[in-house]
């Protein structure tokens, strides 16, 4: 027969059993701490009419897009979770109770160059509230509560949610003059950390005709330890920049309630996002250690989330987090928990006699009592069935022989320990529980203790 | 602005979230019953190269899939997990301990004619285990007992777990003299359930010239009340059927071991399953009381899974269940049980001050107590902020007033039964958990007490 060489698409993650544990281990996480929140799942299909997903129209999306006909259907893949949920919600707006909180976490397309660390596939996992007409600011200020947990949760320590409003730049840049170049002056100061202050005004004042005293004002303002004070002398000379200064620090007021130490929460002017897109608060979140990566967690506040399908006002605050990037950027940075139990089972139960009655009656007990079991059947020698269970990492293996039988028992063995016990049957499920209970907890990311230290 | 009508494609499922809430709590269901038996979870990509997923080619496949190109890539979506699975084990086989044990649970896309009930995107819920050139029948001895619990978790009552052995019925053949005419045999007996008898009888004898006698003597066996004491008779005379029958009965021994009771299980001679796919035991799950909707979990054996990708010999046994399908039916016979909690949240917060750190502190603790809690913070009245939580059926309301935050109590108000109570702030959690304990509960569906009664 004429075989095919197996192989995956370049630009398509896919893992090893260990490894997809971790990868689903981090997903749960993140799926517990969206509920524990009151978002609600939401599912929407990976294909939708072309027509749907490229309502917006235009630019980078249309040329990454997967785009295909089947009979004469234009059909195409979703390149992100936003597009599908406003269709969803301008469809489904009289059966919806507003404000809708959802969360969605589902893979997405784009066909971009490969390149290492870029995928073609690759799970989003997304909130948003949309509000119907109006949605109050504290949606915003609990944002970045949930991106705290989010990331506690999963592991990591060192990370900085930053958090600005739009309206406030706006404001700022008519008071100073720039209100015609507001956003060239925006994509110029958004690139402040990444080729520092010098470039920076050189650009704004050779390129866009700033002033060398209005671009050393603008960055001082921008880069002030305490950025919110700095700006209150420009309150009450723009009704846009007042407004953003109400919503900044609305957001910010109840942080400390949130559950938000304050380490992990800076008000950060120079952050942009999304030019065309948000209209108020932005989020950004890095790595302290890592800020090459860039931003882990994005979103913010918008005005009309589903304008291209209804007319509706349907304003919304969302967050991004991609966690296929995470996870491969985690897993190159050795951040992924290699003391996470990954093994396929808790328990292998070897059978030692012929009828295996006693074997499989244990394996369903276990299973009755929540413990992983496989029941190994394979007619090997001995110490493959133990190869077997080392090179998966089951950390217990029970043999059951005419002895055990007799006895009453079965010997646990401990693959970590290299152990042995004799214990009773009857109380094997309640032993391996109260055993497996430190291997059950332990979070999917560990950050090396020195880290930034 | 000029507006695009949403919509979704027709043969794509997308519910409202109560649905969406149900359909995950039955994903969830069988995720955690797969994960109890050891298996671990996989995934693949969503696209592959045309040429790996058609490596089989031809027949119903080749027209459905969904192909199409991007750049010179010719590429296609997964029609089913198989094809993945065998195309992962043969690229990872190195990399993979056998035998290998994944179930992998995800959406498969199938262009078919639209028609009611049936899906273009679909989840497939799969389990296989993969042996290394030989694999135990114990492997599919065990496979009923996970459908037995998987289903009975999931709250259905009334099914029956139909197995059989291919070979039993490719050596009955040959002892009667149909060797020759084995697989139209095999396909015109598989119809017995749906045209009876007696059409049966008349495709054998008209249109594959069985002898009146062979085709009497061959339903009489298959349709026996103990169909394998019946084939007793025929043991010794054919080395495949006392294979099969040897097979057989090592799938049966164990049943009551493996948790599943009597009545759940038979031996059916006549489900043969995908002609050339099952080389031995061949597995069928029936509603009792709706065996018009056909098998809602079907799988077997097979001697060879990635023969299109590798020259080793992979033998597997496995099972699929179409959650998607399942989902549509089990709803469309009134059997989702309706009084399961569907809400976003357990827990509705009102602010009923200006100054909300109360509120938001209460809602982080209730948070961090595993409460999954929504602080409602529009600017609306009293009667449709409690309206908001009854549309979504949000069981427990939190009123946050100068009242209570002097007394240091919050007002609980059961939205189910109507009453409320002046519960002491620190004491909320576990109070709160407490009363959610039995909403928690309930299997995700329920058949009506008096089916098939």
């Amino acid at each position: 027969m004429e075989r095919i060489k197996p192989r995956t698409l370049s630009g398509f993650m896919e893992l090893l059993p260990e490894k997809q544990a971790m990868f689903d281990r981090m997903a749960a996480v993140l799926r517990e701490t969206y509920s524990l929140y009151g978002f609600t799942a939401l599912d929407t299909p990976v294909m939708e009419a072309a027509e749907i997903l490229l309502a917006k129209g235009g630019g980078e999306t249309e040329k990454q897009i997967y785009r295909f006909t089947k009979g004469d259907s234009d059909l195409a893949l979703r390149f992100d979770l936003t597009v599908p949920l406003a269709k969803y919600v301008a469809q489904h707006y009289g059966e919806l109770t507003f404000p809708f909180r959802r969360f969605q976490m589902g893979k997405v397309y784009r066909g971009e160059r490969a390149q290492r660390g870029r995928f073609r596939e690759f799970m989003q996992c997304d909130i948003d509230v949309i509000g119907d007409g109006k949605l109050d600011i504290m949606n915003d200020a609990e944002v970045p509560g949930i991106i705290y947990r989010a990331f506690t949760r999963l592991g990591l320590r060192r990370f900085q949610i930053r958090v600005n409003n739009r309206k406030v730049l706006a404001g700022l840049f008519r008071i100073l003059g720039l209100g015609d170049r507001s956003a060239d002056v925006l994509r110029t100061v958004d690139k402040l950390e990444k080729i520092g202050r010098e470039n920076v005004e050189e650009i704004l004042t050779e390129d866009f005709g700033v002033t060398v005293e209005t671009a050393a004002a603008l960055l001082d303002l921008l880069e002030a330890a305490d950025p919110v004070a700095a700006m209150e002398t420009y309150r009450g000379r723009d009704p846009v920049l007042d407004e953003g200064m109400e919503e900044l620090t609305a957001v910010t007021r109840y942080m400390a309630a949130f559950g938000v130490p304050e380490e992990a929460f800076r008000v950060d002017l120079t952050i942009a996002r999304g030019l065309d897109y948000y209209t108020g608060t932005v989020y950004e979140t890095t790595l302290l250690d890592h800020p090459e990566i860039g931003s882990i967690c994005s979103g913010g506040r918008y005005d009309n989330l589903a304008e291209y399908y209804t007319d509706k006002k349907l304003p919304g605050v969302g967050i991004s987090i991609g966690l296929t990037r995470l996870f491969f950027v985690l897993e190159e940075q050795g951040y992924l928990n290699e003391g996470l139990l990954t093994a396929p089972a808790d328990v292998l139960i070897l059978p030692m006699t012929e009828d295996q009655t006693a074997a499989v009656t244990l394996a369903t007990a276990l299973r009755e009592a929540q413990i992983r079991t496989q029941i190994y059947s394979e007619q090997k020698k001995f110490k493959a069935k133990l190869a077997y269970a080392d090179k998966l990492g089951i950390p217990f293996v029970l043999l059951l022989g005419e002895d055990e039988l007799k006895a009453g028992t079965v010997s646990v063995k401990d693959m970590r320990a290299g152990t042995q016990a004799a214990v009773p049957t009857a109380e094997a499920a309640a032993w391996l529980n109260n055993a497996l209970a430190s291997l059950r907890t332990g979070t999917p990311v560990r950050e090396p203790e020195t880290a930034g230290v």
